[in-house]
């Protein structure tokens, strides 16, 4: 399955954005004072740790809106994965320009790999059965795009974008509309013809009015592997299964045996740490 | 010593983007088609696990932005500390603004809490030395004056908001200019008056040269806690001294016990765990 | 079924932005000339011809910006309906902010209600049949989901509100991917769990792939009343089905009574004549 | 006369917002998960009837945007009429990024050309008249340069841009300034030198107190042809004189009859029908 | 005449931007470390030289962006005239607030008095004569229409306020259309009906074309008074007369002398120099 | 010591909004009614009077931006000198850009060249002394970092940038705290370890509690040269002094010979005379 990109029109400002936060109204005040202007450098990223790269396009931005003259080269794509120690990618141009974009391209780069890696490990956790991870809303606010990006590249899938794309049903739905057929029924009546209806499940009463109703999907929060097992066979055919809640690389495993479609984490997006990946200087001239 | 607030002309911009970027072109279909526009509700925010709260302010306009006729009221303030279970503030007001807020409130208050909780811990693990946590620029893009308040509230200190406000002179920075001694002169020639000097120090000898040309402050960085503690002893009263490199809540007093005065820690802010906060509505009509 | 809204946070901006594209330079330069900055008005937006309404918040908005001391009432609500000649709002207030804002104010409201209203038109036109009316992406630039909207308004509903919130195949589509089933293949390989999938149909061969594939609806584009009927007959239950093309009050119902479960058409927000609404200045002092 | 361009600084912001809008935060998943990404593609863009072109640089910016690798060739100009069928222009690059920005190109290019197209249906009903065709501010939130543009390309020529460029005195002044006598001249005291003043007129005595006043133009709202004919014949080499109010390709002749200097329609720009414009796929190789 | 106003909504962004400014990432770390968050203060904004105040919105704005408990009152208005020591306005409220806007609030107030100021100092130098002082594009990049309200605020008219909204013919483009007479039909043919034409005229030759062709005004750039004094008897009554040129409170009055209608002077933008206000904090506890 | 530049990802926002601004809705309607579009053009930059320039790359972009085509060249940098009616730079491309841009090129080029000039006028009247001149937060509004930039272009250093990245304790922050000792040490426990701390002294008992608590700098304000010589000769080697209040070239060589390290001057930036730079076309055929 390809990695489905994301479009360099919705990179390219917050890549510029993060650039001039770091810059501030004077630059970088160290470079300038101590680089010439005219000196060429080359520099490698270099991953400290092992994982899954992401972010390459948002690096290579930082660098080339820093100075036009600096190009990224690399052998590998997103989604590909790096030992502890190899290089990423090498950058060739003014020492200036690649100094003073080097954090704003490590901090794109970093986030997004550790995100890639993080749902890679729970990919790999389930692997041999068909249950699909998938990431949250609970993504950094300004970056839910290229966070979701990370985590396809991480072989994961997305759940909703955002408010919008999807109808996801939850407790305090149901409770104001009364339950879950009223809930469901509401949605439907107001849902555009390609939007999706999933509605989070607490017990098998609720699993039946929801299959009854035709829920697209159901989300099944924090069940007990036996109660999952139950709700799974019983919606097998008739709408998508989700289970949510306490999913590590060590429980993921048994959550997949039940059967279930997908399985959602929040922290690939909200708390997986960063991937280590430094810039290394390795041919300069002194100036 | 007081908390350094975050302007709130620099707070509203952020958290109405995070809330656009969470509404997309439609809104929140699933609430606008099954809770009454009328439904007034009553929530709270409930920590799930014990930290230090930061970020109420993000939450607040989040929900205010959302329905100006929602007040959220909250009797701690941001570096306060909250037990697992205990309610961080109550929120009230039209039911549909609530849930629509909800999950753009808690990205914030989640992320710079987890980054709050974080410094605290490693803030407590140095207590009774005079050593001093601080954050770095490795910070999520965008976020830089949310993530550096966040450390704050939890007890810690800033370095550089920038590249623009000091000079912090590092390794390749000393090779382009052909030692430490010619670099801190470079740096002394063009930085203003108000503008101090770091340089990040790998030996002793770096050390007394950069003692010698006057910096205001020496990092050292990866350094044994023997190779640390010769250096601190050698800066003391001439420069300050800063620590960085695997820290954690393990190796951080005995950092702090070679008399270092700083100690910086990245992952602070580039993977500090969210702190586990949830919503829960405790007073619904059925609407 | 209730009308989902457009949040605030969304019209607010699109209002500011064309009150500052009127406002140039330097101001309602006539008004300001012309009427004292004390003298109070008050005016109604009367329908010049019937139809439904929609954009009384963008209006209202534009009236506020232009002075937070101007209201507008009125006692009826976007998606109700008006008769040539009657009073849609009344607005009271500074005399200059009411006329500075009046063009602002109609060339929304009167493009929303023309959106509105011809939609109403289809949707009376299919009275009695289960087809739902909808729009399409060929919308204003930069005013999608306000289009979107004014459309829900009139009573339709809305297909995609981007390229990213569900999949639809079209002709260029499958003929790269070479055929409809490699086609949806490739795109249930890529989807998410909540992204439906909708696949253009020319003829009954592909129609039978299509729903072979299972996707969830299939757009039948200019087919004859009678290709339709026949393809509505064989997805019946399998697939939701859309008529596109040449859709006009005349043709609809014929459309409509193949069995057909949507009938989209684009003119209605590219093509829609605005409805004419104007501000009457009723009671004015002398100034 | 040339054609006054519209500068690419104004246009690529519109063409920019145009395509983010419809790319949303995850972008063309049907087209990114079914196309591959090396595959080269030859599109037209199609006229389906026959009309005026206008916006071919917003549709060229379109692709471009999408990908830089695509070029858009034509041998019409803003302003060229083309035949129903043939083809406007082509495109050739990577399918992905033509297929991504077909929407955003045209939707710019068919309401453009549609107001263009309806211009130029009225410049050519008033031919061998002296009267102009006009535009006024009833345009489209967001795109009043744009839209004035198109006017110009289709023949036409532009009333006030916004309420800063000139001074146009209306029914409401009037009133509240007791008169158009002392209407003007509030407005003359506070017009720049370079800003030209127009009066709206109701009446004979209306017209001689404007002429008397030295009103640069008189506007001549809703007239009967008989009173607009006596009202030119007033004002003749005193005032310029325009008439406006149900302008159609039927009526424009005889008001032009009238000796009228210009006539001004709205709806050349609120209810212009688009002109049918689509892309075709030529040459694609299977992917 | 009364000042025609600049409207909020064109204020508001600009001192929104110039405080986030000076407030950068961290806010205003002095006064949040020294100031008491519940302290509250009395400050005036007292002039030191004499002048015209022009820009109180501005600085009220600033304050209430700072704290919305914060209000600014005032006896009186913009182009009102002040003494040296007197005060302009009174601010009252949080004491943080006060502090952290004064210098954006008087950034702006300084700079827009300092315009008022030196625009009434050239009204003065020409009273009596009928000559209007008016200022140029020579406008600091961004603040156009704040610096042209100023020029108004002093007594002055304002010149085009861009390239777009009159037409200024200077000595290239009469160049390069090979005289004034082909640049005057050419512009004449592309003009809207309410765009008037100015025509830079350096010789008796070069009017006498521009008069008949019927120019709306002339510009007389840098002419010798008896050239001027000349140039003004021919086109009197036939077309506005402008100098331009060396115009100094010195030099006006003889400039005037000679009939010219208008006096442009591009320095009371580029190169005025500010009024000398401060803010002194009259009434604060010890916090 | 080497100019510390200005980052191009700042400078181009400033000149596109600038470009924007002057083309308004309509663009150059006099250029694109006169100047053919294929007509070449060549232009140079020519000083009026002789001065410090500052500002190339703001004219390079305003020209570029208007039109790629076109090309400025030049054998001089910021900060360089060029006498009275000496070039600085040529330009070369469609005439019609090169029109359209001037005003926007020159409005920057000589604001900030005059700035330079102002500032390159007092460090000649210290020259000899160890006292470097410096700006101060008196900016333009949102042209801060220019301005500071077009400072050290003149040979000048900056003092803060904004609020947040030095502490500078005044009048009022030192009333409110009760004391000089109390403000710095709030100040000091509030700042960061790279942030100093400067403090505005009246008298000498302030002196020597600001000096025996450590504070970095100290601002003399408005001192008599004898009151500043003592200040100067205390604080040697123990603070940073700066002597501000009066300063022009006349009174600046007296002030530096009171040994004084830092001279500020608000007036570099709120009042200095644009520098007078125009463009000539040199080379034009007729069109």
């Amino acid at each position: 399955m390809p990695l489905l990109p994301l479009p360099k029109i919705i990179i390219e400002p917050l890549v510029r954005a993060a650039l001039c936060e770091d810059l501030g109204r004077a630059g970088d005040i160290t470079t300038d004072a101590i680089v010439p202007p005219a000196l060429a450098a080359r520099a490698v990223l270099r991953a400290r740790d092992k994982g899954i790269v992401a972010g390459l396009e948002f690096a290579k931005l930082a660098f080339e809106l820093a100075d036009p003259k600096i190009s990224l080269q690399t052998g590998i794509e997103d989604g590909g994965s790096v030992a502890a120690g190899s290089v990423i990618a090498s950058v060739i141009g003014p020492a200036r320009g690649i100094l003073t974009a080097e954090r704003t391209a490590l901090n794109f780069l970093c986030r997004l790999s550790g995100i890639a890696t993080a749902t890679a490990s729970l990919v790999a956790a389930v692997k041999g059965s068909k249950a699909r991870i998938v990431c949250t809303r609970k993504t950094t606010p300004g970056l839910r795009a290229a966070e979701k990006y990370a985590v396809r590249a991480g072989g994961g899938g997305n759940h909703r974008f955002g408010l919008d794309d999807a109808i996801l049903i939850k407790d305090n739905h149901i409770a104001i509309a009364g339950g879950i057929t009223q809930a469901l029924r509401r949605a439907r009546a107001a849902a555009g013809h390609l939007v999706k209806i999933e509605v989070e499940i607490e017990d098998p009463g609720q699993l039946a009015e929801a299959l009854a109703e035709g829920a697209d999907a159901v989300l099944l929060d924090n069940m007990s592997l036996d109660m999952l097992a139950r709700a799974v066979a019983l919606a097998r055919g008739r709408a998508i299964t989700e289970a949510s809640g306490r999913v590590t690389s060590a429980s993921a495993r048994a959550i997949a045996a039940t059967g279930v479609d997908l399985i959602s984490a929040g922290w690939l997006t909200h708390s997986a740490p960063a991937l280590d990946i430094g810039l290394d200087v390795e041919v300069r001239a002194k100036g």
